[in-house]
C-alpha cells in the first residue's frame, strides 16, 4: 500500500508542505478568481479530452490499485467503489464537460441598490479561495471536486485515499494538462502528494492559507474533520431521513414511494430509514408488504409489527439509526402533531418527505419541519444536486451556516459588496 | 463590580445553566420561526414602548452601572460607551421600531425552478436557529441583537459585559415585555444571568444548543471567541482600510475622501488607517496637510517623509496596524499594480477604496481588490449597515463563509429546499 512512500522525497514537515501548497493555490486563486468564464471552461474541455486520451494510463493506474486494494482485502463494496472501467472514466470525462457548460457563478450580481446620496452599491459573488476537499475511496471525487472548483474560481487542494493514490494521481495529471493548455495556473488543482495522515491534520489547521474543508466520505471521516478542524468544515453528516404517510394519503402513491425511498438505492444519504404512518391511515398493511416484496428488512413498533408475523420488533436505538441498507423501521404516529414530534426527535435534517393529497397538511410539513430538502409527494431519493439542476454536487451540507442540502457552484463562493460613488463622503 | 452575583442562586454548574437556557431558547426558537411577520413587529413594538415607558427605571439601573465603572476605573471612553441618557435609550427604542419596520426575511423565497420530471422545486429563507452574542459595554447591543434576533426568527442568547449588568437587565426586561405582551414566547430572548466567565466557555461549546455565536466587541473578545468556540462564529476581525489616491484621482475629491474616511470618526472599523498615493499622483502634499490640518498625525515613508517636515517616518509595523485613532500612515505606490500589491499583502479585507477619475481603473479595482467591501470614490467610512440600506446590523463580518460584510437580518437566516410533487419516483 505503500510504496508510493518510496517515490516521494522524506516528508520532513507535513506543515512545511501543507503551507507551500497552500501559498501556491492562494496565487493561483487570485488568478483564477478574476479568470473568464471562456478560460475556465477551456480548461475544463481540455481535461475532459486529457481523461478520454489518457484512458489506457488512468486505467492502469486504477489497475494498480485495485490489485493493491484486494491484497489489502478491502470489501467488494469498497472495491467497486475503488474500480474504474471504459464506461465509468467516460462518464467522468462527460460530467467534466458538463460542469464547463453550467453558468459561471462568479461575478454574479445578487443585488443592486442606488443609496440616497446616489452611490450605487451592488453585491456580486466571487470565489471563496482555497478549497481543501479530503474524501475516500472513489477516484470520480478527485474530478468532481477539481471541476466545480475551477468553473467556481477557487483553488482546490484534494487529498483522496490511500487505496486510490495511483488513480488519484493519473485523473489529477488530466487537470494539470488541461490547466496548461487553457492559459491557467496548474496550481489551480493540486493533489496532496503523501498519504501521511499529517498532512491531513495539517490542513486541517491551515487557517488562513485554506478558506473552507469539505469531507467527502464516511462518519469516521466526517467526525475526524469536524474534530480536528480550525479552518470551517461544510460537512455532510447522517441522512436520518423519514417518509411520513398523512391520513390523507393516496394509498397507491404511499406504496410507490416508501418502496422508491427506501429501496432504489439503499447507500445513498438520500434514502428514507423511517417510515412514519398516520393512526389514521387505511392502508398501512400494503406499505409494510410492498417493502418485504421488495426484499426490506421492517422493524416496526407494536402497531405496525401487530400488521404482520414478517415485522420485527423495533429498538429504541432504530429510530436513530442511518442503516444506508436493505433495512425500514416504521412507527405509527398520532397524525401530524405526532409525526413532527417524532421528526423533531430523531430527524438529522437532511431530507424529510410527507405523502398525503391534503394541500394545507402538506403546507404545514413544508413550513414547519426544519431539514435542508422538505418534500410533499415526491421521493426522498431525489436529494441530489444533480436532480436539483444544479449540475453536480460536491456534497450535500447538513449544517445550517454558508450553504444547507446540495452544495455546488454556488455554494462555493462568497460575496463582496461594491460601492460606485462620485466623491460622497459621510456626514 | 461583582454584586449581582449576590441576588443569584450559587452557580453550580455553567454547563447546566446554558444547557437549559439553550434548551428554552430552541423551544422559542421552534415557535418564532413560524410566527407571522405581524407578531414579531408588535413584540418589537411593544418592547420599543418598554424602553420608553420604563426610562427612569433603565437610566437608574445605568446610573448603578456608572457608578461601578467610575469606581473600577475604566476609561473616559468606556464611560462613554457605557453612559444612557434620555436620547440615547430614545435613539435605541427608535432603532427597536425601525427594525420591525424592516421587510421579514424569514419565507423570503431565494430562487424557484420545475423540474423536467414536473417537481416544483424552491429555496426559502428560514431563521439560524438559536444564535449567541458576546459583547462588551455598551448597552444598546443588547437591544440591537434582540431587535435582530427577534425579527429574523431567531432565539437569543446575550451575554453583554460585566461594567454593563444592570443596564442590560433592564434593557432586557423590555424585551420579555414585549415577546410576552405580542403572545410570543419570553424566552426568544435570554441574557445569560451570571458574569461567571464559564458561562462564556459553556456557549462556546455549546454545540447543538447554539447555531452561531456573533462576538461583538474588541480584538481580545473576539480572538478568545474564535479560539475557544467550537460552535460556529460569525467574526469581526481588524479593519485594516486602504484609500487608494490614483493618478488620475481629482485632488478635491482625493482630499476631501482621505480627511473624512480618516478623521469623520477615528474609532470606528470602517476608518481609513492607511493612504497609497500613486506616484504619479499631482498633488499628495495636499492630502498630507490636509490630514494634519484636520488634527491626524501622518506616517509616511521615505517619499511623504520627503514632503512635508510634520511627516514622522513610517515603521513596518505602521502597515498592519489598525490606529483606531488620529493617526494614518500614507506610501506612495508604483501605479495600480503597486497598490493592489501593498492591499493584497496588508489589508484586514475588511473596506478598501480608490479615488479615481479613470473608469476602467476603478472597474479593475472593484474586481481585483478581495474585499468584503470595496468602494470607488466613497468614503470607508460608509462601511455600516445603516449606510448601506440594511436598517440595522448585528456586526460587519471579515470571514468568508456564510455572511461578508454588513450583516444584518437576511445574515442571520439559512435556507431549506422545498419540493412540491405529485408521485414521484426516482428512476
Amino acid at each position: 500500500m505503500n510504496a508510493e512512500a518510496l517515490t516521494l522525497p522524506p516528508l520532513a514537515d507535513a506543515a512545511t508542505l501543507i503551507a507551500e501548497m497552500g501559498a501556491r493555490a492562494r496565487a493561483a486563486a487570485k488568478r483564477l478568481g478574476v479568470a473568464p468564464t471562456a478560460d475556465k471552461a477551456a480548461a475544463l474541455h481540455a481535461a475532459a479530452h486529457q481523461l478520454r486520451a489518457q484512458a489506457a494510463v488512468i486505467l492502469e493506474a486504477n489497475a494498480r490499485d485495485m490489485a493493491a486494494g484486494k491484497t489489502a482485502g478491502l470489501t467488494a463494496a469498497l472495491l467497486d467503489r475503488l474500480r474504474l472501467d471504459e464506461g465509468r472514466l467516460a462518464g467522468i470525462a462527460d460530467a467534466v464537460e458538463a460542469v464547463a457548460a453550467l453558468p459561471d457563478p462568479v461575478g454574479a450580481e445578487i443585488e443592486r441598490s442606488v443609496r440616497p446620496n446616489g452611490m450605487e452599491l451592488s453585491r456580486v459573488r466571487v470565489p471563496l479561495g482555497v478549497v481543501g476537499i479530503i474524501y475516500e475511496s472513489r477516484p470520480n471525487v478527485t474530478a468532481d471536486a477539481a471541476a466545480l472548483g475551477l468553473m467556481s474560481g477557487n483553488a482546490v487542494i484534494l487529498r483522496g485515499g490511500s487505496e486510490a493514490v495511483h488513480s488519484n494521481r493519473a485523473i489529477h495529471a488530466a487537470f494539470v494538462a488541461g490547466l496548461e493548455e487553457a492559459g491557467l495556473p496548474a496550481d489551480a488543482v493540486q493533489l496532496v502528494p503523501t498519504q501521511d495522515r499529517a498532512a491531513v491534520g495539517a490542513l486541517l489547521r491551515a487557517q488562513g492559507l485554506v478558506d473552507i474543508i469539505i469531507p467527502r466520505g464516511g462518519k469516521g471521516l466526517v467526525a475526524r474533520v469536524q474534530d480536528e478542524a480550525r479552518v470551517p468544515v461544510l460537512a455532510h453528516l447522517d441522512g436520518i431521513n423519514h417518509l411520513y404517510i398523512d391520513a390523507a394519503a393516496d394509498p397507491a402513491k404511499a406504496v410507490e414511494l416508501a418502496v422508491n425511498a427506501k429501496m432504489r438505492r439503499t447507500g445513498i444519504c438520500g434514502a428514507t430509514e423511517t417510515i412514519l404512518i398516520d393512526r389514521a391511515y387505511s392502508a398501512p398493511l400494503a406499505i409494510v408488504d410492498a417493502l418485504i416484496a421488495a426484499g426490506c428488512e421492517v422493524r416496526g413498533d407494536k402497531a405496525i409489527a401487530a400488521l404482520s408475523p414478517h415485522v420485527e420488533p423495533a429498538t429504541a436505538g432504530d429510530w436513530d439509526c442511518e442503516y444506508l441498507d436493505a433495512i425500514v423501521s416504521i412507527g405509527q404516529v398520532d397524525g401530524f402533531a405526532g409525526a413532527l414530534a417524532h421528526i423533531d426527535a430523531h430527524s438529522s435534517r437532511h431530507t424529510d418527505a410527507i405523502v398525503t393529497e391534503d394541500a394545507a397538511t402538506a403546507e404545514r410539513f413544508l413550513a414547519e419541519v426544519d431539514s435542508a430538502i422538505v418534500m410533499h409527494n415526491a421521493s426522498t431519493q431525489f436529494a441530489d444536486g444533480g436532480e436539483f439542476g444544479l449540475g453536480a454536487e460536491i456534497g450535500i451540507a447538513t449544517g445550517r451556516l454558508h450553504a444547507r442540502g446540495p452544495v455546488a457552484l454556488e455554494g462555493l463562493t462568497t460575496y463582496k459588496w461594491l460601492v460606485r460613488g462620485t466623491g460622497q463622503v459621510r456626514l
